[in-house]
């Protein structure tokens, strides 16, 4: 099958509430926190190429986990990646494009690796190019993932929350992950893991949502915009959250429709990522 | 929601090749080994009832399994389970009714455990009823379950095949899985984590289907019948393994069709147990 081009699903990834571990090793390296996979994510085509190229909704585009994924494997290929995401709000459309090459070129190269080694490589390369720190690892499991330890599938450890819904979610504008990230976030992950021991206590929805409210405004992530999108959901008797890191609201059922706003729809993704048949 | 009934799905669950590792606490024994989970599965309604029942396909039933998780769970219901799989034939039906039940009683009752909770009560309560050691852990992850080290997700350690593939099974007859369980396994059990030392150093399909083969022949579990089917799908080029414990053929892609079998037809199971939408 070597020469042949794969296909690869990636769900979307919203996290509620993080803590930032840093390591020298980008395998042990990452964040514990938790969220919710979407079902909409990153469609990623791996075709073998002369020359690795990249191109996200018909765009050419550089990103640079994906790179590192493919020089990695030690192979050369353009790299087809398409969603309905929006790039650059807190969905974790990189992780999910560099989990999703590294899948699909496993194939297609018959590289031989495990999926724990294979969502290794993305994870390290996203830590590495400094994009996120825990989608990947997420990514991989779908559901409601709760990461309760940091890393790559041999060093961390992940549970989930045990349930399905329907998910509504707007975005108001970009905002860089790696610069947040590039700050200090000693008093962010303080947060962070405070409000992951409450989940672990009361591992349900509505204490993820609830959590990851705080964790925003104890973070002093919030801005006021989202703070407003986030009273009105409120009031009008919902459940939402800000996605991390992101101008993004998420809310579960129809949290913001009911609110008044006119939000993208979709559900939590119950897989994870996986390989498309052939 | 408390009094709802609520539905989960669990994919079956072949087993290629597997080691015995016992522990008195049942949630540390288990096995290791690897198989395919399948498309094809168990649905199991849970509704709160007055005393606990069970039907399977609409004829009442007793699984051990199934009265552990809602013993373990503190509450009584009515299991409905249905599946299109061959019962005690080597498809883990008892292990996914357990997890299924797990899984939707925990959100009817909203009893507040997290996934990996809930696999580690199914996971027990199939352990001590003696019907698996394995397939619960397999059937909560999805795709090509690796199971690196045996036991509920707290002990255990796992890892899958990156691969997607249409399969076919065939079943000649019954085997009860607590009666080879309940004999010697030493010699099975070495020949078992051999099996698994070469798949870990090859993650493929053809690795794993190879790996299986040889382990029914060496671990003494082949029946001239399965021998007979085996061979005759090799001569016709195709990929076929005996599934454990069970009087059954797996195939990849269409290797019993072709040899001219009438098989059943489904594919590896992307995602793993999850409830159903509301």
């Amino acid at each position: 099958m070597t020469g042949d081009s794969s296909r690869a699903f990636v769900p979307g990834h919203v996290t509620g509430f993080f803590s930032v571990h840093e390591a020298d090793d980008p395998e042990q390296a990452g964040s514990r926190g938790a969220g919710l996979t979407l079902s909409e994510g990153v469609t990623v085509e791996v075709e073998p190429a002369a020359e690795t190229s990249m191109q996200l909704n018909d765009e050419p585009a550089a990103v640079e986990a994906v790179t590192r994924v493919l020089s990695d494997l030690g192979v050369e290929a353009r790299v087809t990646a398409t969603t309905d995401l929006p790039v650059g709000a807190g969905f974790g459309v990189s992780g999910a494009a560099a989990l999703g090459t590294a899948l699909a070129a496993n194939r297609s190269f018959e590289c031989g690796r495990s999926e724990n080694e294979l969502v290794a490589i993305a994870h390290a390369a996203e830590v590495e190019a400094g994009t996120g720190l825990g989608d990947v690892v997420a990514q991989a499991r779908g559901g409601v993932p709760v990461r309760l330890d940091p890393g790559a599938p041999e060093y961390g450890r992940m549970d989930g929350v045990p349930a399905r819904t329907r998910v509504e979610y707007l975005t108001l504008g970009e905002r860089s992950t790696s610069e947040v990230l590039a700050g200090n976030t000693d008093r962010l992950s303080e947060v962070g893991v405070d409000k992951l021991v409450r989940l672990v206590e009361e591992p349900t929805l509505p204490t993820l949502m609830a959590a990851s409210r705080e964790f925003a405004r104890e973070a002093d992530l919030l801005t006021p915009e989202i703070a407003g999108v986030l009273s009105e959901v409120e009031e009008a008797g919902g459940e939402a959250a800000m996605a991390m890191l992101g101008e993004t609201v998420f809310a579960l059922g129809n949290g913001l429709s009911r609110a008044g706003y006119d939000p993208e729809t979709c559900e939590t993704h119950p897989s994870g990522a996986t390989l498309k048949m052939d």
